[in-house]
């Protein structure tokens, strides 16, 4: 691994484990077998390797989800896809979770940007159903916004919290509450 | 005001504008004018204070929403004047808001108690609705956590992010997306 994977998988951990104003650069350093020298070469502060952190998290989520939507057969089975490798990709990075939820104390701006960008990947499956004609025509801003709020909380609350998959019978009535509400009649 | 209520308007204002990790006791017994000795009295910690005002919170907003719930004509006009206390409440706490959102960081049982807790009072609501036949028998809870979530983000998006109201468009855009679902067809 080079070194700068090797810093940023150690601040995963430590800042996962221990919380961002907890951990030192100190931590990090020991936790990746660095010298402490050398971490300035690749990040200016604790606050660089955390906003690196998070803009790697969303660009490896949003490319996920992405090439997961690529094998639906329709628009509503993209959005379910959508939804489950989300719930999986949480499962495998609780850390990384953990990091995002962190964000909104220690840099509102960023932890925002991470849910415009995520909430643009929804408008655009979104958008391609409505004009498909698949799905009703609705204001997209908002119904993907709900979305992604729907995913957010059931991943918190399953994958999260109680370190399970979201259950069968949860999952089908969040889509059925969805997807109810996005049929053309 | 009595001294305790005087530290708690405090301690919302300062873990509000500084965050929890960046504000101490010092801060707190400043903007509350009160001698430091004195704080010990009421509260054996940061962290104590801390928690009574996430309590407070969670007690006074499911107060308020049940309170605008008691006017309404149907379950379905409940659960939007559930969603509108809701917003209005955050529009003048910004402060407890932020503070909310920080537990994730300072105690996650905390945080975990205060979403439980609030979508129980969905949870609550909804039940009645399906039992007077006005909404379809679907997984209860999941939807609870639904509903709570769209209101979650809804409100940071527009009351806490863009400091106005939610739009009317994009109400009515949630609103239809949750009762279409929810509606017995």
């Amino acid at each position: 691994m080079e070194t700068r994977e090797k810093l940023l998988a150690a601040a995963e951990e430590v800042f996962g484990k221990k919380g961002y104003y907890e951990a030192s650069i100190v931590n990090i350093c020991q936790e990746a077998k660095v010298a402490q020298g050398t971490f300035y070469n690749y990040f200016p502060s604790k606050k660089d390797i955390f906003d690196e952190l998070i803009r790697q998290f969303s660009r490896d989520l949003r490319l996920t989800i992405k090439e997961e939507m690529a094998n639906a057969v329709n628009y509503e089975d993209s959005q379910r896809k959508g939804f489950q490798a989300f719930f999986n990709w949480v499962k495998n990075r609780r850390n990384l979770y953990s990091i995002v939820q962190q964000a909104v104390v220690v840099d509102e701006e960023l932890y925002r940007w991470y849910y415009d960008k995520l909430a643009a990947g929804f408008l655009k499956s979104l958008s391609a159903g409505i004009s498909a004609g698949e799905f009703k025509e609705i204001d997209r801003e908002t119904v993907a916004y709900c979305l992604m709020s729907i995913g957010q909380f059931l991943g918190m609350r399953w994958v999260y919290w109680e370190k399970q998959d979201v259950p069968e019978e949860a999952f089908d009535a969040a889509m059925t509450l969805i997807f109810e509400g996005l049929k053309k009649q």
